[in-house]
Parts: structure tokens; C-alpha cells; sequence
């Protein structure tokens, strides 16, 4: 079991060495996901897919909070309505899977499967919406989507994934636009509080923005290796795709007006995001509201009498606390054990072997900072679950959340010119540069032709960095976070 | 308003007239689909979601209890994959959707979209299981397929219907065949509990099962108009699938093994089913376990001082209390919200006027028989908490099982001989058949031929009705279940 142990520590390339082969190390080794016979698709586990659903749930339950309602549309949208509106199917169409028959027979029409669901919702809002009594309609979908990408990742980039797509439609410009803040600042708050990832909200170029879209919002995270990660996307449509579907509703005063839509999406792409915010060469570390097991209960010399007993003692007091917690009392070494629930991430281990019942007392280490802490063990084993349910809430979100903040800060850069850009990211390797930018597309090319680094987007909290643009040196409008994104 | 629920309740066609118009008359009317541009897709609209998703957390809690955990395979399969296993391609590639493109350019092989996915589950199996430890794996997703369907209709057959699908693989045929029953009783007991629908639990003959099992288990449920549907199947594959995707794994003995399989499924026809075992003329009459809106309190005269207010002190009461209610406030008559709210199948409706106010009562009307009962109001409505709880959990769900049963029990009709057959279809219109069988499947459709009714299945409680069979005459070896199928 020692030689397992060993062998299973070692596969796994260390973060320095090579980050992009760390990551796949991590996602296989913690068995989040599978490669399969499709190409760019994969299988997500039970330990993944576990992730997901705690996403899911507390994601789910503020949708529902702030109203919104969940439905399921078709997967497929045939090709005529996927063209009504022109610059959605422009940016959409090279990447969608066609379907083109239906067992032997070929389709009259072809379909394509889902890259987005715009044209879908706007279909049904055309069918429902014909009075202002019947807005606003707020609405919500878990499903997949699929878009046919050249070069994938697990989670990152893959040509099939599991999202949710809001879509709302209101009355007014003011309203729809109001949902677009309020969606971005759910997703902000959920990466902050549930996965204790710092983000930037910030609303993308106008090269950068959503196809069909007037305007879009994104949170944007920093990785350990000093890459942005897009973590989720808030699109203000205003009434061109309205008025492209034609859907038209009746005022008050009677008079047909065009209704205005946003539409707002996360998807798995967020486990990439916590494995790369959080991981270390020991494997995975996650957040505690979204770890499917909190803690881990392991027994030292789990043979000799009475540690099984006692273990399952404070395997139950954890459990009737309403911790998500694990008794491992396989015939695995501890080192073993040690290694497995520090690859598969779980926020807390607790130690308890003879010597510790001996103390009345068990040892609790933390997994994000490696700490160990001896705790007295009273009857009821009330001060173990009190620590740890403080530890779980609010004491390993807010270390976890402020070491990704310090290594964001010493990874952010300020520059006023390209030189500075350059010598910043040679210097200090990749991250993020705040530097203005005259707002012209040509000088956003240029930096990221000269730089590498790419616009992230323009910071909704601008600061003045200097009064010229970056790159031409004309007056500068916004300050860009710029960046290399996965 | 008085004119809207008027012309709201003669758009329904009554059953006895027309029962396919009444059912297509009660998915749109209470707001639970949407026909869209996607020929035999259908949206899912807020009303008919919310019923799915109480389906669903009902279905995985169980799930979850008997040790499954949830996963995702891809939704597209490569044609050589699906064609693996002999039986199971003939059954599904004619009603497949092919993709054959990924943006512009041509797929080298083509990949259809899964109507199933025991072939994905296979492929990552084959990738997982090695050894005796890796077993059982106890699997299930919840996700869309898609049948190319000639004939579609909502809920009961489409294109692309949302489900789950279990997936299991066990050491030894036992174990897997325990599974295989397990889960049928599951379903069973969901339907007959949650749904208030009597189910026949049975095995299906050799023409009626699943491509690719050794045995198909399901479980059969009458609807109103007497027509069968099946409402949930649970499959036994022996080492089948096994050998044909080379999946193996070594045991204690180190000797190499085919292990054994099962999946098993339900799917959103069971909102069909629903509908068309419980609705009547009024609408839809949901079982109280599925229902978004448990209760709705509707104010009479709620212009008059003190209705609103004591309108929500009941609503707060009854939302304390763990029950989904709604307080419909709208300016709306109360007759239009009666008509509504019947449509809808919301199982309590409350109501509260002046007069009630002034003889400390209310109102309760329970939907699925109509009755009303007067409620004295105490100070805290501890009284009409404990009886609403008291409906919704015991008297409503018994009280629609009974009628449904009912049901059934008038139209189950014992037979001994063909002639016997047509005369009871004839003189009491569609039901349930009970009759012998030889075993033969030149017999099982003979009886399908002559009578118009197939087999649904043989129960697992078998009866013994006659010594032959009820079309040959030959020595019986099955009661079978015999009706006409949605």
C-alpha cells in the first residue's frame, strides 16, 4: 500500500514544471473526469459531477430567489431559425454540429444542436409574450450545450458542456439592463463566497462581446499560473433580437413596442476554475460549500480495540451537524489515505488514533494550508463540530479566497506603455496588466500582436491609471484588464 | 373577467368526447408546454418543469439512498461504437438523428445523437472496472435522448423527451438481477406514493423487450380512457454487453470475468401519465407530492377591509408550515381563479371572504373530488395547518390512488377466450385483459390481431385464470397482461 501511495504522489507533474500537464494529471488522478471514444467530449464522474450539483444547488436557489423560473427547450434549432438574427448566426454557425438525418431519412431542414439558445427563447417568447401583463419572464435552463472546437481541454474547452443559460425579457431598456448587473453580480458573489475565487467584473470590447449582443459583462479570475479564466458571462440584447423574431407586446396605451432581453450563462468550466485557483502539487483543494465530502474521518491503527468505535462516534456527531463527512475505514495504509483526500481536495482530515483516545483528543489539519490542530474531545464531541463547521463556513473560504487574492495582486501589473507591459510579463511572468486604452480596436489588436496579452475587459470599478491610451498615446477612455486567457 | 373564465372553460373539450383533444386541451390550457419550431419537440414550460423537478428530487434522494451517484456521458455516440452490440444497434439506428457536420466540414465518422447510452457506458466501463474492488458500479444521469419519432405527442412520445437512465455493473448475475428488481420497485413505489397511480409491476415477453437485454421488467398503469402506459422499465443484460465491449475484470481468484448489467429509466411521460390518470373536465389534478402549488388561498370580496390581511396571515401560516402556497391577490375575480387554479390542478384551494373573517373560518376545497369543508380559524391556524398537512400527505394522495384504482378494478376484464376478449373491449370499451398464454409468440400476436390488444406484460403476481391459452388452446405457462399501449 506504501508503494501505491508513493506511485500515485508521483504521477502527478508538479505545477512549476509544467501547469498544463498538472491540471490533466489533476482531473484524471482526482477522478473528476474520463476521456471517451468522442473526440473533445468526456465523461464526467461521480466525484465531478458531485462538484457540479452543489453548484447547481446553490446556483438554482438564487435564481429562484430573485424570480426566475426554470424551463427546457429543444436541443436542436433548425437552420432558418438559427438565421434570423445576423451577427448571432455569423459568430455561431462555424462551430455548431449539424444533424442531417433522422434514422435513414435525410431532414428537409438540418439541424443544428445547441451552441446557445437565443433563437429558441425568442421562438416561444414570440409564441407567449403579446401584452405587457405577460412581462417580464425571467427564466433559467441546466442543459448542454455543444460547440465544435478545434483544440479541447476537460472542463475549459470541450465540444460538448454542461451550463445553464438565464434568458429574460422585460418591458423596458432600464429593466433588462438592471437583470444584466444583477445576474453578473450573482455569479461574483457566488465565486467569491461558494468557490473563493476572486473575480473582476467587467464589461467586455466591443470585438470581445457576445454575437447578437449590444453589450456583454464578464467576471473574470486570475489562475495560479497568472492566466484569466472567463468564469461567467451577463449579455445586455436591448431589442434587436425582438425585433428580428418579431416579438411585439401591447402597452397600456395599447401601442405595440419591442420588448428588450438578456441572457447570462456559468458552466463546468467553473471546476477548471477552482482546480486551477486552488490546486497545489498535492492534487485538488476545494472550496467547502462545494466539496462533495467536507472531511474526512481517517483512523490511525485502525485495528487495535477501540479506534473504529470512536471514529464512528465522530463520524456521527459530524454527520447529525450536517457536515457532508466520510469515515474511510478501508484496509488502505493512513498514508495512503493521507495522499487520496489531499488529491481529491477534501477541506478537512481528522486523525484519531489510539494515542489521541488516550488524550481525549483528535487532530484536524486543514487541506489548503496544510495546518494541524490538536482538539479536546468533550462528551458530546460539541467543540470538534463546532471547529469544524467554523472552519468549513468561514475560516477555510476566507484563507482560501485571500491566498488567491495574494497571488492575484502579485501578479497584477500597472503600466502606462507597451514597454512596460513587456517588461512587466518577462519579469514576472504571466498576469494581469491594468493599462488604458483610447477605446480604438486597431490599438487593442496592437497590444496583444506586441504583448500577447489579450483585453479581459474594461473593470466596471475604472481606476485612473494615465491620461493616454497604452499603445497610440491619444487620450485615453477605459481602463482594460489585460490578459492571456484560457 | 367573469367572460375570460367562461370562455378559459368551454375551450376544454370535455373526455368523454374526445380524449386525445381534452389531453392536448389540458398541456397547453394549464401552461405546461409549448409547440416550437422543432418538429415533435416541445418546450417545457415553468408549470410543467417545476412538476418534473419535484420528480426528480423525489427520484434521487431514493436514488442516492440505494448508493447511486450521478455522472454525464456525452450525448453523441460514433456509429461504430453504437454498433458494438448486435441486438441493440438493430433496435435504435432506425430511429437515430445522425450529426454528419462539425461547422463546415464533414464528420469522417458520423456520430448520432444518443437515443440510450448503455454503448457510452460500456466504452467508459471497459476504461474503469480491472478489478473485483472496482465492482459494483452503481450509475445514473440525468439528461435528454432522442427518438426520431414518425407520430409525436407531448409527454407521451417525442423527439427528444428529458429522463433518467440507471446504468449498473455488478460481479455476478444475482446481484445484477436484484438490482433489476430493486429499481423496478422503486419506480413502482414512486408512482403508486408520489403519484397516486397504481402501477401493474411485470415482466415483458421476448418481442417486447429492450434491444440488447435478457430480461425487461416494467411497470404498467391504466389511464382514464383505459389505455395502457408503460411508465417505467428496468432492464437485466447478463454478460451480453460485457462481452461484446470486452469489459473484464479480475477476481479474488485472479481469474478474468464478464461482469453483469442493468440499466433502467423513467421519463418525462410520466407528467403524461399524470395528467391522464388523474385530470378531469376541470383540468389537471396533480398528486400533492409533485405539485409546484400545493394550496392556493383565494381572498373573496378582498377589496373589503381586513380579507387581504387575514388572507396573508394565512398564506404566512400555511408557507411556516412547509407547504408550497400561493396567495393569489391578483385583481382577477374569484370565479376566474376558482377555473384557474382547477386547471392548473392545484390539490387545496383555500378560500376567505368577509363573512368567513366574521365567523373565524375559511374555506377548503380539494380538487380531485370537489369537496368543501368549513375550517374554524384559532389565533395561530394551528387547526387548518395540521388539516391542509393532513390533505396533502394522507387524504388527498389515498383519496386519488382509491379513484384510480377504481378505475382500473371497473376495467380489468378476466378472460378465458378470444370471444371473450372482444366481447368485454366491446361492451365495456378499453381496459386492462388478464388471459392466459402459451408462451408463443405466434399466439401473442394473433391476440393483437383479432382483439386489438397486446401484451403489456406478465405480472409478477401471477393468477392462475385457465389452464390454456386464451388463443391456441395449448397448455398456459403465463397470465398476461393484455391492453391497448400510448
Amino acid at each position: 500500500m506504501a508503494k501505491k501511495n508513493q506511485k500515485m504522489v508521483s504521477e502527478i507533474t508538479a505545477m512549476d514544471v509544467d501547469f498544463a500537464q498538472w491540471y490533466t494529471d489533476i482531473v484524471k488522478k482526482a477522478e473528476l473526469i474520463s476521456y471517451t471514444s468522442v473526440k473533445g467530449c468526456m465523461v464526467i464522474r461521480p466525484y465531478g459531477y458531485a462538484i457540479w450539483e452543489r453548484m447547481q444547488q446553490i446556483l438554482d436557489t438564487r435564481f429562484k430567489e430573485t424570480g426566475h423560473e426554470n424551463v427546457n427547450m429543444p436541443m436542436f434549432i433548425p437552420e432558418s431559425l438559427l438565421q434570423k438574427e445576423k451577427d448571432h448566426v455569423e459568430g455561431f454557425a462555424p462551430e455548431v454540429a449539424w444533424v442531417t438525418y433522422g434514422g435513414s431519412e435525410k431532414l428537409e431542414e438540418r439541424l443544428c444542436v445547441r451552441p446557445t439558445s437565443e433563437t429558441l427563447f425568442c421562438d416561444h417568447y414570440a409564441d407567449i409574450i403579446h401584452s405587457y401583463r405577460d412581462l417580464p419572464k425571467l427564466y433559467n435552463q441546466w442543459v448542454s450545450v455543444v460547440r465544435w472546437e478545434k483544440t479541447t481541454r476537460p472542463f475549459l474547452r470541450s465540444r460538448e458542456f454542461l451550463w445553464q443559460e438565464g434568458h429574460t425579457i422585460h418591458a423596458t431598456a432600464e429593466e433588462a439592463m438592471e437583470e444584466t448587473v444583477r445576474m453578473l453580480n450573482i455569479y461574483a458573489e457566488f465565486c467569491e463566497k461558494s468557490l473563493a475565487m476572486p473575480v473582476v467584473k467587467g464589461q467586455k470590447t466591443e470585438s470581445d462581446k457576445f454575437a447578437g449582443a449590444v453589450s456583454t459583462y464578464a467576471i473574470e479570475a486570475m489562475m495560479h499560473d497568472g492566466k484569466a479564466l472567463q468564469a461567467g458571462t451577463s449579455h445586455y440584447f436591448g431589442d434587436g433580437f425582438a425585433k428580428a423574431f418579431r416579438i411585439q407586446f401591447a402597452g397600456k396605451d395599447n401601442k405595440l413596442t419591442y420588448p428588450h432581453q438578456t441572457s447570462w450563462g456559468v458552466t463546468t468550466r467553473l471546476i477548471g476554475a477552482v482546480i486551477m485557483t486552488h490546486g497545489d502539487d498535492n492534487g485538488l483543494v476545494l472550496p467547502p460549500a462545494v466539496a462533495p465530502i467536507q472531511a474526512v474521518i481517517v483512523p490511525i491503527a485502525q485495528h487495535k480495540q477501540g479506534v473504529l468505535e470512536k471514529a464512528e462516534e465522530l463520524y456521527e456527531a459530524l454527520r447529525e451537524k450536517g457536515i457532508r463527512v466520510k469515515l474511510d475505514d478501508s484496509d488502505n495504509t493512513p498514508g495512503w489515505k493521507f495522499a487520496q483526500y489531499e488529491m481529491k481536495g477534501v477541506p478537512v482530515r481528522i486523525e484519531i488514533g489510539p494515542k489521541d483516545i488516550e488524550n481525549h483528543q483528535c487532530v484536524v489539519a486543514t487541506r489548503y494550508n496544510g495546518e494541524k490542530q490538536t482538539v479536546a474531545l468533550d462528551t458530546a464531541y460539541a467543540a470538534l463540530c463546532d471547529m469544524v463547521a467554523e472552519l468549513l463556513e468561514q475560516k477555510i473560504p476566507a484563507g482560501m479566497f485571500a491566498k488567491a487574492l495574494e497571488n492575484r495582486r502579485n501578479k497584477t501589473y500597472v503600466c502606462t506603455s507597451m514597454d512596460e507591459i513587456t517588461k512587466a510579463l518577462e519579469e514576472h511572468g504571466d498576469g494581469f496588466v491594468e493599462a488604458m486604452w483610447c477605446g480604438d480596436e486597431a490599438c487593442e489588436d496592437q497590444v496583444k500582436e506586441k504583448t500577447g496579452v489579450g483585453s479581459r475587459c474594461m473593470p466596471l470599478e475604472q481606476r485612473h491609471i494615465s491620461d493616454t491610451c497604452v499603445c497610440c498615446g491619444k487620450p485615453a477612455k477605459h481602463m482594460v484588464l489585460w490578459g492571456k486567457a484560457y
